[in-house]
């Protein structure tokens, strides 16, 4: 009985976090076992990945070494820690997956998604999320939402320019993917979206 | 006037550094501009990587991240140093590369030598050695000759049975590639050894 793999995408400040926890807070009510996790990190060695990855000073980086460690984080917490969970039959929520380096590195740094999609297959092993939900906010009201970007995050440094790039990535791959992306619509309050994320859940039977 | 690109390549104790000191003394001595210069590692961001992949506690690493980590690397360092020194038309020293990927972890590890090489070719932007000096002395010989592994270096304390698949994964790459890598025998002192380079590269006319 190996269990369900849901992730969510959208752009910098498009209340990722906080849907999670709301529904996850739900799912705690109804008494159904998860997991809660992020990339990139999620597991002690991906943590450290991580660390360098977001780390405001690492600005010399390069888009390919970008990539691959996107790639090399997210092949440890998915051996770590997805891949045993799900394993288990436990419900995963995961912020951010693959999804995120085709938008970010394959469309956004122009690496190509194809590119960045054979690299990640590699890292994947085949286990791609039953479930993306795709929180669609445009970017811009996104960051106003945030009050701007955090200083001390490389990603988040990056202009408005940039996120407008992943926002379009996410809208192509939405299109690639009809079947496993669903498209959120963000607007009314937080608990209105929460509600919508639940009925894609019931109406896929993940729950 | 591009530079040329030499790497040192095999297995722990094998004599890299001191053989790449030897020759760089020399080298001095001569007046060629050169830079000597490790993997993983190389540049600030790329030893940040190192410090992730060689740090003994980090025994949960999976092979597949442990790849991408050192494509991560290698694609930081060849971007921020080594491509940058060819240019300028440097003589560039290198303490492993892309074949200790190929004989660790597509090798030795098992991933497979196509499937590392992918990886990499996209670290590599075509960036390949134009001579690769391998110190063919046997593990067993060389752990030896340095008293055993280091405790704190992850790759190190691996057994010798996996440094013996790394040794016989380099002698297949020096089969496949016989005009790049040549074998370089370690019999005799360090300064005996350090002769056979330098005649290497003068007859592959780098100097």
């Amino acid at each position: 009985m190996k269990g369900s793999f849901i992730t969510f995408e959208g752009c910098e400040g498009s209340g990722k976090s906080t849907q999670m926890r709301l529904l996850s807070e739900r799912l705690k009510k109804e008494g159904i076992s998860h997991i809660v996790t992020r990339e990139p990190g999620g597991s002690d060695i991906a943590e450290q990945i991580r660390a360098i990855i977001l780390n405001g000073k690492n600005t010399a980086m390069c888009d390919e070494c970008e990539a691959l460690l996107y790639a090399a984080a997210r092949a440890q917490h998915l051996n770590e820690k997805v891949r045993p969970a799900l394993d288990e039959g436990l419900l995963v929520l995961c912020d951010r997956f693959v999804d995120s380096s085709l938008a970010y590195q394959g469309y956004a740094r122009g690496l190509g998604m194809d590119f960045v999609s054979s690299i990640n297959s590699f890292a994947l092993e085949n286990y791609m999320p039953d479930l993306t939900l795709f929180l669609n906010i445009s970017p811009k009201a996104a960051f106003e939402r945030k009050h701007g970007a955090d200083e001390g995050d490389r990603m988040e440094q990056l202009g408005l320019g940039f996120h407008e790039k992943v926002y379009e990535g996410y809208l192509k791959l939405a299109d690639m993917y009809p079947g496993r992306i669903v498209k959120v619509e963000c607007g009314g309050s937080k608990y209105d979206t929460a509600d919508r994320i639940y009925s894609v859940l019931k109406s896929h039977k993940i729950i």
